[in-house]
């Protein structure tokens, strides 16, 4: 492996932050450690994260409020995305510091508050399948449609959910703001929870009621910096074939062409391993040299350094 | 008036940004409008802004949570600050970036989550006095005051709220890359509801029980910045002596001296006009040439041209 300084974009999973501050605070901790073991390392690092549990929780705290208040309007999601990244970014940001600080390194660390265009046309708006929220009662689900006009559907056999849209990132709107602090040297935490989905009308970006896939924003987000290493972290060391099957096959490399026939033949998950190896490809094919890593946070090292994970490069 | 580019930091109140989402949408165009014709003029801006309303909107949602889900821990303060950064700034950023795009401006606009050092040792900690959330019978504090450890009051004879303090701001963590996002030429909304108030312990950053006042805040920032002029924007057009009285005399300028001697013959209401008076001193004394600005937001090109508005300076 070079020693020399590479530019990586780490990409953490909403359900590693922990589902309540408590569990964030002890969970931003440990995600820090393997964070700075790559700074300490010489790497610049740009954080991306996942925010399903959290804005979750938040979009049912403003629903609670509105049935409390009637004054109190119902909050949009694209607000509640926006108050998810403050509300991991401040602990994330905070628990990063005290890493760097613990290890003699003053690196500034920053949330930026960020939204991220999306088409209006994107064929996703037409199957909204992502579920957020609580569960509810049909009679609820039947109450929410009419009020506010949300898609309910049954969810794993466990009551009714609000189903949203997952549209495809278009354009990160403040990717000039971040590249001037990540070309500055600090880390930088954006596109949290997918980036604030709007999208483009004249001047204006409106609020969109979807959620982004994380992992295919750190994708875009990875290529608009032109960065050396996107890092999707999830619960395996190693993406396999024939998951959780007698004979599963963990892989250590796997080409842009390989990738993509494993996926015509139905390897991966759909809403779990599927989208992490489509946006390492989508990373990996944008240029070349450019390497995809898919593995555990605390291996996330290890992984840089080629001795673990499962590479997807050409 | 020089011509000159002069640097600007903006503090808006809170109250100007609305109760509701619907109102700030509208507030923050109007708001944006009147920052945007001091860029159009060549200045460079930096916003600061309030959260009054908005942040114990995000407290009563959060506590409005956790009474219908016992898993759900109270929300500290802190949090509820972060959250209402994003909450103001993902619609203040956007409207900004609007005006600034219909005037054919492509500049950069971004919200930082920004933590703002407070001292433990602060006497303001011993008088908890600053009132947030929502009002409460007598029943309902004391349960408050013995489940969560809160200070309340009664407040305005309307009922108990609860207090807490407001510590002077020591440091802003987050100034570095506010300062490099400011010199490449963005602007910046940061510090807002003045700042994620933190005390140091160690290496880390804990979380305080506080809310910082966003006027002092703006002074730290426009000195910190090295500013030309804090713009300190309120609901009068000028200051006045004797204000509301039948020989009310409105001012164009004060110097430092005569502003401490109309704070010391208790000329400025506290927790209204004395604590914009005081920041205003606290920036216009700092260094030579420093300008700070009192007036409304729609005065506020006018004001920098020294058309209207009362300067602070020497």
């Amino acid at each position: 492996m070079d020693k020399r300084k590479r530019r990586i974009v780490v990409a953490l999973g909403g359900n590693a932050l922990g589902n309540t501050l408590p569990e964030q605070m002890k969970a931003v901790k440990i995600t820090s450690r393997s964070i700075v073991d790559l700074i300490e390392d010489g790497n610049e690092v740009v954080i991306t994260h996942g925010n399903g549990p959290q804005v979750g929780m938040i979009n049912n705290a403003m629903a609670a409020l509105s049935r409390e208040d009637p004054n109190q309007p119902n909050t949009p999601l694209s607000v509640c995305v926006a108050m998810s990244q403050a509300y991991i970014g401040y602990d994330l940001q905070n628990a990063m510091r005290e890493e760097l600080k613990n290890r003699g390194l003053n690196i500034p660390v920053t949330t930026m508050i960020t939204q991220v265009r999306v088409l209006e046309d994107d064929p996703a708006f037409a199957h909204p399948n992502k579920p957020i929220g609580h569960f509810m009662t049909k009679d609820q689900a039947d109450l929410a449609a009419e009020k506010y006009g949300y898609v309910m559907a049954e969810d794993a056999g466990r009551g009714y959910r609000r189903m949203v849209a997952s549209p495809k990132p278009y354009e990160i709107v403040e990717i000039d703001a971040i590249r001037t602090l990540v070309n500055a040297g600090d880390v930088v935490i954006a596109c949290g929870g997918g980036g604030i989905p709007v999208a483009l009308r004249g001047n204006h970006l409106k609020g969109q009621s979807a959620v982004i896939d994380k992992d295919f924003v750190s994708a875009k987000l990875a290529r608009d910096l032109d960065a050396d290493d996107l890092i999707i972290l999830t619960a395996v060391e190693k993406v396999s074939l024939r998951f959780g099957k007698p004979d599963e096959q963990v892989l250590d490399h796997m080409s842009i062409a390989e990738a993509k026939s494993y996926i015509a033949a139905g390897e991966f998950a759909p809403g779990s391993m599927l989208p992490k190896v489509e946006a390492a490809i989508d990373f990996a094919a944008s240029a070349p040299g450019r390497r995809a890593l898919i593995t555990l946070l605390e291996k996330a090292k290890d992984g840089i350094a080629g001795k673990t994970g499962t590479v997807i490069s050409d």
